[in-house]
């Protein structure tokens, strides 16, 4: 008999005339602990007695107490309630209860605060399309893209913030890539001499985040056989310059100046890597067009900002950079992107009041999860 | 001059022919620290140089550098991003911080799993009218007024979940009572004999949570001059006797024995803390009609369900209780209170398969917050 129990499955041996419950029971035992080299967690219980304390009214039609739940993806995702209870399927959310406590003792211990910001909002921050709206007692408002507006406010009281919680986007789903509501991990700190801080914090968090789980999600890792990758440094490279390095390895000439097919992201991940051997590398220097109206601009060339994404065996994981902080900067940009800056006086009491040079990130809890599940090497 | 940090507001002292920039101004300074026991921190800075980072476009009209901020609810509202910069306002919210951070570090001590759930959702669990719908790609979709079908389903692949996140509640919210949106402290837990392991698992996390609080916010906890309560046990009073106690003492006759008026809460919270001195009293045993459709119902009285709330200095912060596992109870119960059953497919797969015995709570985060600041005693 298979027990499963919080984080566990135990091997149990029942002997005598006792009578094995059906499957999916929730039973108490008395059982004598043997150690037992051949089980997975060293030992085994050898059962005395069971009381049954619930039985289910039927079998499942999926099969779940083997090693994988061997369904097509329908069938997984139909009977989640149930094929979530297989062991290797929980794991990947255990995992993912790991990567929320190493960030946020991370965080933490970089004194930043905690903050929880308002999801039902007047206008969105991304802008685009791909906003839900909802009827609030007769008037549109939307649900957040993500917490930009309030998380820039937040500096300006705490000087370090962050946030993990859901945002909402309205755009194709069937995708790999994408979800309508995903966890964001969004962090924000104030006094930065450069967006570079930004990518030194974020090195530094998935550094401390990946020895957290090392250490204390041993049991999730060796079940689902991961490879973690190991952080030292992480490379970084300009688009234009990673444009021009997937063209010339790949003999593909550049369509696009302004953005990354999902296909680059892929093909650039495979030059870093077998250049450096690091499975995550920093694209900096975005395209000002493609860039939301709050990202800076380099000082040098005014068409690019000084943003970055972070790309982790091919998939884009955050997006971040440095704010503009001064009033008049950030009313001439919303000017030049043709925004009408009036919708906009909340957020821009900040910029009027006084802020301090600052900039963040939001990193996709999912994609980060999902990502760290592939065998890379 | 005051020089705001993260934290703390420090006294500074500027010599000779120092220019002092204008409030609000971000600066680096260089400054010879000097212990002055008059100062609230127990030194001062005196100031050697100062580089200005960024100034303000204006001076805000409200104060915020005082002890309080003196203006109108409308100011301190419209406002916020500016008003959250005076260090008595932002410690409320640095408190509510430490209120999470102790939460969680008990529960996950105590073996709960951190769950996302999704808050996009295709039914209400609380059911009722005060339900957000908005256009999910041409159909109708709900906002989660609660995540607890989900956490339901976890317990059946965790044993012990929680959940801090946002939930949505299209409900008056010009009271100081509720919010249309607020943060929801969600935990659910397997394999109990009864409602009151709730009781007892609510009473220690409210323990070590005030604890961690005056442990490691002592800062706040001093510029707020709050007075936490101290729990040793709570006491509880079952909803029929209480209905009878407030009635008593009172000499108002019971006019509704379904659910207590917001007044009735007050009464109680004041009888009980005479009585015993404790600041939380638990009522238990609600009516059945008052509970949603998951509540199970007593043995003895079946008119009556295992659920509890916590009233805390007069105000509901919490309801629990213990839910339906078993497959046919929860059918039976469905169909009386006349529900489409086929509408909770995918919920009640969960009892259909096999469920422990379970129950759980929610824990509303600005109600607990903003009852700790006031003065009860």
């Amino acid at each position: 008999m298979l027990l499963r129990t919080k984080r566990d499955v135990v091997q149990c041996v029942a002997s005598g005339n006792l009578e094995i419950p059906a499957e999916e029971s929730c039973v108490t035992i008395t059982a004598i602990l043997v150690a037992e080299g051949r089980s997975k967690t060293g030992y085994e219980l050898h059962i005395k007695n069971i009381k049954v304390l619930s039985k289910p009214h039927e079998i499942s039609p999926i099969v779940i107490n083997q090693k994988i739940v061997d369904t097509s993806i329908e069938n997984l995702l139909d009977y989640r309630p149930i094929t979530l209870r297989n062991e290797k399927e929980r794991a990947i959310f255990k995992l993912q209860e790991g990567i929320c406590r190493g960030i946020r003792e991370f965080l933490y211990n970089e004194h930043f605060t905690e903050v929880h910001t308002p999801k039902i909002v007047q206008s969105g921050a991304e802008g685009g399309a791909n906003i839900f709206s909802l009827n609030y007692f007769g008037q549109e408002a939307y649900l957040a893209q993500s917490p930009q507006f309030y998380k820039q406010m937040m500096v300006g009281v705490f000087e370090r913030v962050f946030e993990i919680a859901p945002v909402f986007r309205a755009e194709k789903h069937d995708t790999s890539r994408h979800l309508n509501e995903y966890t964001s991990v969004d962090f924000e700190m104030g006094y930065i001499n450069s967006f570079e801080e930004i990518m030194e914090m974020e090195t530094a968090m998935l550094k401390y985040t990946l020895n957290y789980l090392s250490e204390h999600y041993k049991k999730e890792i060796a079940l689902l056989d991961l490879n973690l990758p190991i952080i030292e440094t992480i490379p970084a490279i300009s688009f234009h310059e990673a444009k021009i390095k997937i063209a010339e390895a790949h003999n593909r000439p550049v369509k696009d100046w302004e953005d990354f097919e999902p296909e680059e992201e892929k093909l650039l991940s495979e030059i870093i890597f077998k250049e450096t051997g690091s499975e995550f590398v920093f694209v900096t220097h975005y395209p000002s067009v493609k860039r939301p109206f709050y990202a800076m601009d380099s000082k040098e060339h005014t068409n690019e900002t000084e943003s970055f994404d972070l790309l982790f065996r091919g998939l884009e994981i955050t997006t971040g950079g440095q704010r503009i902080h001064n009033y008049e900067e950030q009313i001439a940009k919303m000017n030049k992107k043709n925004m009408n800056v009036q919708l906009f006086e909340s957020y821009l009491m900040m910029h009027k009041y006084g802020m301090p040079p600052h900039g963040g990130l939001g990193l996709g809890l999912e994609r980060f999860t999902s990502t760290a599940l592939l065998k890379y090497q």
